[in-house]
């Protein structure tokens, strides 16, 4: 049970397809956000599209994006129109027909104009929440950012009010005559995100031990 | 070696950071396309951009996408301009500074003018390509799309024409100081998509063994 706002529902977030397939539940929403490591964000530059890969965190209900003060991607975004998508690959459908293959995914669709975070105590919370979306344990473990560092990375905020989740589960959906002809074999292969061994820096002194966040990382065998 | 034609630089295509981890030779682009199994599809809505994924394949030098008539992304990128991005994530950085941290990871984007596939033969080679991609076997195996499916599909091809490849790899890059001050363990923690144990549809009669090309996909233990 959640308490929180349900997912808007606004003509870009409005699923034109496959409707059964949105979640409204703002909790979903966080689940998807919270175990991506990337984002694609997309940007409009001139009249063409621009989509690029990066690492993000969330606080509440604000995403947080960073990069260097001089990455195009950030300075396109910066209070102009973005659309910040994470997906999640769970499965391959295999249907008895070509046209009903599908996959199985979790998907979260985020529309909004970020504002530049100047506040240093908030910049410092949307940096310790990407670093902690991505490699959880590192804000406490490494060293954080100085002065110098902090001048150099530009932070953006994005509201996640204008969202929109979309899942699919479960086995193929197959027409009933593909079905009843029992030609074809149909199932789902399960898709992982899995962590290997940690490969220690060359320049570590040998035979450092990882440390504990790091080893907890690691899918179990 | 090869004898294809370079990636092209142009000012969307040349990179604004991190030059060094461009790549230009277009195998490149080839073996980041052919080990995806969907892309982040980038279209301009008005003001705004919208960014979804979805399937692809390539033949050559076109990528193909496809999706149902009805869909609004494949609508919206049909004769206008699009990015297309495929992002393969390969470990987690972490270095010895919270700013050091990073990604390994390869990445391609396209940006074109897709062009909608009328030829039923390049339709169905298109098709093809979208499923062996995703699915290698799936057209061999499953029954193929018939007339009635083929006109509820759209498909798009999108010149390979402008793109560009980055690649990040190896340990993370820290500071002098913090390498000398030695407080933080560094390395990195591979990432990999691994394939699980098929999941037979319900309906399949009971002990329906998976065929080859389904179990050909799991990942080895």
């Amino acid at each position: 049970m959640t308490t929180a706002t349900p997912l808007s529902s606004t003509p870009r977030t409005r699923l034109g397809r496959a409707k059964d397939r949105a979640r409204t539940d703002r909790s979903e929403l966080y689940a998807v956000l919270d175990e991506g490591l990337i984002c694609h964000l997309g940007v409009v530059r001139g009249d063409a599209p621009m989509v690029l890969p990066t690492c993000y965190g969330r606080v509440g209900d604000t995403l947080y994006l960073h990069g260097s003060t001089g990455a195009s991607s950030l300075r396109a975004g910066a209070r102009n129109p973005v659309c910040v998508t994470v997906t999640l690959l769970d499965g391959l459908v295999y249907a008895r027909s070509v046209f009903h293959h599908s996959a199985n995914y979790r998907c979260a669709v985020v529309y909004g104009v970020p504002e530049p975070v100047t506040d240093p105590s908030e910049k410092l919370r949307a940096l310790r929440a990407i670093v902690e979306n991505t490699t959880p344990g590192s804000w406490e473990h490494a060293r954080r950012p100085d002065r110098k560092e902090l001048a150099a990375t530009s932070v953006l905020a994005l509201d996640l009010t204008e969202a929109s989740v979309k899942v699919r589960t479960g086995p193929p959906v197959d027409d009933d005559a593909d079905v009843a002809a029992g030609t074809a074999w149909a199932g789902v292969v399960p898709v992982a995100t899995t962590y290997g061994a940690p490969a220690p820096c060359p320049l570590l002194p040998p035979a450092t031990a990882a440390p504990e966040h790091v080893r907890e990382r690691v899918t179990p065998a």
